[in-house]
Parts: structure tokens; C-alpha cells; sequence
């Protein structure tokens, strides 16, 4: 089952297009658990609740090689019918990338990983390569900084109308998309960006960070990043739930957290499906 | 000492510009060695030769936590006075990047990093707060996929001229270089490219990329590289040097290949500074 495949059984299966971010912070969580223990409550917690789960890698490096062990026991403990998203937003030159992909997908064994597209086609290509994993390619971040560089105005080409970076960065990653494993990273906080980008991307799956913290709107998140068919917009959030209680009743307010988002969540894409 | 401070000391100490990058490959590297092993004795071969090292931490993650623990020991390996260069080319939202700062840095003990400029100020603000450290910003990268984005002709504000997405990138890490720790790259693959970032950033360290294996000329790395006192770039070779023997000699190979590089790189640094 390739990751696409994977996601729509997940999504169906739990009625759910929330993807909890596990990004584990020590100062956040409750005292006296391992990083490992952590994920493994939330998980068991939510797991009935998601479509997908997404470790940032940040988290992890930041505590070492046993960061990286806890990750990777991480991935293996989600079960296999649950797609894990590795947020690892990696670019880097062919030889290299092929050492990312090896990382995320072999070492790791991720079902996706997220990229970064400004060194280009063959930065992203040897992820492309592993046909039944998930790409998903940073197209508007969902950060402040999103503004100093993906919303300049560029051609793309030489005497061509005027479009920000980030939808020339859209039209690349459907021209790349020969394997149909490419996806696309929409913030929720910038929402006409994601309307249009689902317009002109009609059934890529999209990835949709920074509602909750970052104060992405729910609403047009959910409105703005389904399919015709209420699908393949992947809506995140970490803290919100990751960080519900600091007490010993974490996974319980996780899971309280994890279903009452869900239950938001779907009450828009019935009402905007419905709406069509 | 500063991250300047400190490659200019190893600079003139060894009067060298060259940078040994540490991508340990089990495929090419010598049979029966481990990764520090490796890296040891390269270090060891070649540390009285070099400005700087660097490591590319994808070599290492591919190889899990094994690899993480070789990369540390690596680091910390290497001689405090020759300043190390962790090529990461991370880039994520503050809270995340933030992270990566710490792992680069805090645990894995680098002087420097290199960043991805696509997500903005506050994906690299977290890096530059490291004052101490140097900060390369990738800007023109040396493989074929830098042509996609990064030459996209852009308005750095609406209505201005339009030019190059990496010189606008090469505008705003000169605005964003309140500390004097930033540094950018620029591939030898592209040596227009990299006199007209000189000559807008005339004091910036350039960290360069693609000699060798990746066919960048080195007459125009160097001479377009250097500032006004043949200094500042940092001429980075990997594969050349590491994998000059795959026999017993591999070390005492890899000593020749840097000096014979560090040779020709001080013979174009001489030739074209004595003709500015």
C-alpha cells in the first residue's frame, strides 16, 4: 500500500483528517518520562482519532543519539496502518539527498517526509524515487518569515506574467509529480494561499500546519484544504494536544483534546463538502 | 574567539583555504574501519592543511544513532582551533528552528552551520542569536537543480527591478547580519554568480562548494571567492580527498590530495590577489 493509499484508509477508517504533531519537549512534558514513554501514551491515546502522525525532527536531534533512537522506536510503535510523517523538511544536493531519503525512509521507515524545494528538482528527486512514500514539498509556510521570500513576485520564464514564489514552486512540484507521490506543505495560517493552491492542485495532498499556536484559522483551514471528496488536507497540530495537561492525566487530555478537534474538524467538512 | 575570528587564525596558521568536507561513505570508504575511525585518521592527515572541516550530516544520519554518536566524536575530535562546519542546511518556524540550534550547536558542539533561506527571518533568527557561531545561508547552490528556483528573475519589493531569487537572498542576509555572524554559500559550479556576490558582499566568508567531483573550476572559486585580503572563502572538497585511496594508504592519500589542493589554492589566491 503506498503512502497515499495508506492515508485514505486511515482518514476513512477514523473519519478523521487530524494528524498530531509529535514533537516532544521536554520543558513541556510532565516530569519523569522519557521522551519514548511520552509519544507511546499519546499515541495509544489518539490512535483511533488521526489519519496520520508527524514527528518534527528538530525535537529529537536536539537530545542526541537518544533522540534519534526514541524516534525510531517511535515510528515503530505507530501501527502499520497509520502513516507517519517524518517533518524533516531536508534539501540538500543528489548525492546527498539520497543520504536524507536513506535516513527518513530506510533507517527511519517513514511513510513521507517533507522537503524543502530551493535547491531544486534534483534535491527532491531521489525522495521521488521511493515510490511508495509521501513527499511533501514546503510550499507556503505557515510562519511569519513565509512573507520574505514565497511571496516575492517572480517569472517563471523570461518574459512571463508575475506570480509569487510559492505558486511557481506549486506548478514545479506538479510537473515533478510523474510517481503521483508528491504533496504540498500549506500553512493554515496564510488561507487564501491554500484556496487557491487547492484550485490549482485539486487532489494533492496537503499537508496544513499552524492552526492552534500559531493561530491558523480552523475553519478555511479545513474549508480551503479538502478534496472535492472532503479528503487529503492533512490538518496538524502538536501542542494543543501533545501539552493538553503536564499532569499524569496527559493521554487522557490528549485524547480529549485529540477528539474534540477532530469532531471541529469534521463539523467543517461536512458543512463545506455539503456546501459545494 | 568568534566563528571569524577562529577561521582566520586557522587560515593564516596553516595558510589555507581549504575546507576538508567529512561525508563518510561505507560504500566508497576503506573495508573494516568505522566512521570515526575514519574520520579520525582524515583529520589527523590533513588538520595542519585546512581552514575549517565539514561534515554533511546526512552521511551520518543515514547511518542512525551510531552515526550521530561518530559525527559527535568527530567534533569533538577535531582541534579546538580549527573551527568546524556542520552543513545541515536546516530550516523550520522559530519554535522548531530553535531546536535545531541546540542540536547543532549545544550537542553536536559545530561553530557553524549552514541554513535554508526559504522559510524566512525567523527560521534563521534562532541561529544568528548564537552570536559566537557563523551562520551560512544557503544562496546559490552548486548543483544543476539551483537553476529551478534560485534564478527565477524576482521583485525583492513590488515595482523594483527584477533580479535573481539568490541575490535578493544575498540582500537580506546582509540586512539580517547585525551580529556579523552570517555567511553565505555560493557553489563553484556557478562563478558568475559568485564574483557578483563578492563584489556585493565584500567582506562576507563565502563557503564554496563544487570543486572536484561536482566540476567547479578552481582558478575562478578562488579568485572570485576571496575578499580584498585573499581570505573569507572557504573552498570546500570532499570526495577527492577522502576517497584518494580506498587501501591501507587511504590517509596518507588523503594528506597528499589536501596539500596538493591547498597548493593550487594558494597559487590562484596569490596570482589574483597580486593582480587586484
Amino acid at each position: 500500500m503506498n503512502f497515499r493509499e495508506k492515508l485514505t484508509v486511515a482518514t476513512r477508517r477514523n473519519d478523521s483528517l487530524l494528524c498530531v504533531g509529535l514533537d516532544p519537549d521536554p520543558e513541556r512534558m510532565p516530569e519523569n518520562i522519557g521522551v519514548f514513554e511520552f509519544n507511546r501514551e499519546i499515541i495509544d491515546a489518539t490512535v483511533d482519532l488521526v489519519c496520520a502522525y508527524k514527528p518534527n525532527l528538530a525535537f529529537y536531534e536536539s537530545l542526541g543519539s537518544d533522540g534519534l533512537d526514541a524516534l525510531k522506536q517511535t515510528v515503530e510503535h505507530i501501527p502499520a496502518d497509520v502513516p507517519v510523517i517524518l517533518d524533516a523538511k531536508r534539501g540538500d544536493i543528489g548525492n546527498t539527498a539520497r543520504a536524507y531519503a536513506r535516513a527518513l525512509f530506510d533507517y527511519l521507515g517513514g511513510d513521507a517526509a517533507t522537503v524543502n524545494p530551493y535547491l531544486g528538482l534534483d534535491s527532491v528527486e531521489p525522495f521521488i524515487q521511493y515510490r511508495d512514500k509521501g513527499i511533501f514539498i514546503l510550499c507556503r509556510t505557515s510562519n511569519a518569515g513565509a512573507l520574505d521570500f514565497q511571496s516575492l513576485r517572480c517569472e517563471a520564464a523570461p518574459g512571463t506574467e508575475l506570480r509569487p514564489l510559492f505558486e511557481i514552486v506549486a506548478l514545479k512540484a506538479k510537473q515533478w509529480n510523474t510517481h503521483g507521490n508528491i504533496g504540498l506543505v500549506v500553512g493554515a495560517t496564510y488561507p487564501e494561499e491554500l484556496k487557491l493552491i487547492r484550485s490549482t492542485h485539486p487532489d494533492m495532498p496537503i499537508l496544513i500546519p499552524g492552526i492552534g499556536a500559531q493561530g491558523g484559522d480552523l475553519a478555511s483551514a479545513v474549508g480551503y484544504g479538502i478534496n472535492g471528496q472532503g479528503e487529503m488536507a492533512i490538518i496538524n497540530s502538536s501542542r494543543q494536544i501533545l501539552y493538553a495537561s503536564r499532569e499524569s492525566d496527559f493521554a487522557e487530555a490528549a485524547r480529549r483534546a485529540a477528539a474534540g478537534l477532530r469532531e471541529q474538524i469534521n463539523h467543517y467538512r461536512t458543512h463545506h463538502t455539503s456546501g459545494l
